[in-house]
């Protein structure tokens, strides 16, 4: 009753806050980001202490080298948050933008305009550059924030936050335009999924697991991606050593996010010369093949992909290969094992290209280019705050415009309707 | 069991649909159009036979007038159903736009193209157009949608379908590009609203309960709006004879209505004038007034507003009357009491107007204009599929583009990230 109290109440001063914040100007909200950065540079001892507190606790815990290693900060990681918020503050502000002015043939003048979400909810692990990520995002575009992250970097997610949060109050903000949970009580943020009309929106970035959680529980607009099962299509009409160094990009440079390649597909008039000499170099790579029958009888010693296969998004130095007959048995498969993520082909045949990228339905389709563009920075958005799989507000990967929402403005002269 | 294996059997079938729907061409889309708009003059006798015998369940069921008279079709109606298909023909296609491009230093091409959103989910009540008006907008839009009518109009909804269904499957479209569900066991939606992946947004329209327990339910993102308590604030710098056409025309000309008038907010410098003259309009006209401490001493026999009154949407020929000290207390009034749908200031002072134009959060702000144009037709969108007071997706009236998403198409010659 009272943890239900307290969180009902804590939304209704974020509201609150969110609404003074959706009137801050351009400058102001500038000159906060620019001081914020500083005061991270200059509290960069203190974050690092509170972030060994966290190592340490994990270390305890018996937590994976990977996971420690996306939870350790550095005087250099701390510098590329800072950094960050410097270039947010570079980005055009899309509040007050007007996308379209409607003249009515009555003298009305609409406007579409530009406006702040509200206030936004983000669900998060490990990572806790998100936190100064997400505040500086959130304050550029002109929403509150709730920021909840994973109970395993509790003490850096609030060193980070407490450092940026009193610049906030010396601008004159209020303490609850940008707040923090630190209860890890998982009651608390079933409590916070349904405190609709208070927060606007939900963004969980996360293990699948979390995110379906968040998705099932939630009476707030969620955005989301759950996983990235990224294909890359090598066409008959390819250029084979293009294709060979999109693939092994798309796989290998970075295995562990989402855009990353985990299915390939070859049409098999180019499989047999293709695929012998791809997969010598994956396995150089340290990559385990799961091939399809066809892929098998190409080269030995290749495990055999189960029908599972197709759906998993392996994140890791593993890749499930099939020989297709064709462009339509590639586009069947990325619509049926697929996540709507980013799909490529390699093709020189401009028809073939043109048949997938209009048919494959993914946030991302690519013509001749390695899946591991999908990112807010790669497609110019100087930064994002996730990437959606969704089919409403936004696809792909989310920057400050994805953060808004808009409002008609109707300018009159004393019209009434007939 | 069976129920469940059904609908979902359905959405799969519509899903698959859908995909070659978002393939058909800008005139193959409006020949189709057309063609609907044919059938249904031409099976007019047919549409108002089975009308009537929802007409003659509704009467033996003792429905008001007031819905049997939403529900009743007549050669009139129909032509105008068919009239607005004509339009949605003549109206720009969405599917394909390319919203922006970005072209990359490293020469990746990234073009924004507009898609339809896939599957729309429609629950809706009464009126028997919206059954053509959603098939008509959906299939320019390029999206399948699945119909769910209320019981008292089903088999008016069953006939209109049933003669563009005809059409569609004419020009060599699926029969399950646009499904409905005449079956009418509450079990059914609750079925439909768990088919995340298959269906991609689901639009209620109708009373604010149906609105509410589609949301509660739904695991598909819902677009919205619960109810329209519209305000409409006069300004001391108001022209007062323009305010007075403006409310009359707000409150009086479809009371009906979501974007008619419920409140109506008067600063006090204006309010001894401008009441006695407005109020006594509005009683010629049949409204009851319930009013504030301020208006009951300005104007006699003023039934007290009670707490609830601000809240409420009477969509009837009543009206809360408050006067407030300051244009702050107009704002703060509508943000507390309002629903964020359609909020109006009549002033001559700009600063005023554009301070409310500016904190007022509602979907559609007006100065000098009657809320009454929260409409999909007047906003020059041609036909509108639902009003959203939502924050993400779509705000305001929702014609064509709302029914859209986007992909990121991107072409490039081999680029790889480093």
């Amino acid at each position: 009753m009272s943890m239900k109290n307290d969180v009902a109440q804590l939304c209704k001063r974020v509201k609150c806050a969110s609404r003074e914040l959706a009137l801050l100007d351009t400058k102001a909200k500038n000159d906060l980001l620019v001081n914020m950065a500083y005061a991270l540079m200059k509290n960069t001892a203190y974050i690092l202490k509170e972030n060994s507190k966290d190592i340490k606790y994990a270390k305890r815990n018996g937590l994976s080298a990977a996971l420690i290693d996306r939870l350790v900060l550095s005087s250099g990681r701390i510098k590329v948050m800072a950094d960050s918020l410097v270039r947010i503050a570079e980005l055009k502000d899309p509040v007050g933008q007007i996308i379209e002015t409607v003249n009515r043939p009555n003298g009305l003048i609409i406007k579409k305009v530009r406006v702040p979400i509200g206030v936004i909810l983000i669900i998060y692990e490990s990572r806790p550059n998100v936190t100064s990520d997400c505040i500086g995002l959130c304050l550029k575009s002109g929403n509150s924030v709730i920021l909840r992250g994973g109970s395993e970097a509790v003490h850096s997610n609030a060193a980070i936050h407490g450092v940026m949060i009193k610049e906030a109050i010396k601008k004159g903000l209020s303490r609850d335009t940008f707040s923090m949970i630190t209860d890890t009580d998982r009651r608390v943020v079933n409590e916070l999924l349904v405190q609709e009309g208070l927060i606007d929106l939900v963004m969980p970035r996360g293990g699948e697991s979390l995110i379906r959680e968040v998705a099932k529980r939630s009476r707030i607009p969620v955005i989301k991606h759950y996983k990235g099962v990224c294909h890359t299509y090598v066409d008959e009409s390819a250029d084979l050593e293009m294709a060979e160094e999109i693939c092994l990009n798309a796989k290998v440079q970075r295995p562990g996010v989402c855009n990353a390649m985990e299915t390939m597909l070859v049409h098999r008039k180019v499989a047999g010369v293709f695929l012998k000499s791809m997969i010598e170099r994956f396995r150089k790579a340290g990559v385990e093949i799961r091939g399809c029958p066809q892929t098998k009888k190409i080269v030995k010693d290749v495990v055999a992909a189960k029908e599972d296969d197709w759906y998993t998004e392996y994140l890791d130095l593993i890749l499930s290969v099939k020989v297709v007959r064709d462009i339509d048995e590639a586009i069947g498969h990325i619509m049926k094992y697929g996540s709507y993520h980013s799909d490529a082909i390699v093709a020189e045949d401009k028809k073939a290209a043109a048949k997938f990228l209009n048919e494959v339905d993914s946030a991302c389709v690519y013509v001749n280019a390695s899946t591991r563009f999908t990112d807010g920075g790669e497609f110019g958005k100087g930064a994002e705050i996730g990437i959606s799989t969704d089919k409403i507000h936004a696809r792909g990967p989310m920057g400050l415009e994805e953060l808004t929402s808009y409002k008609y403005v109707v300018y009159g002269n004393g019209q009434i309707r007939k």
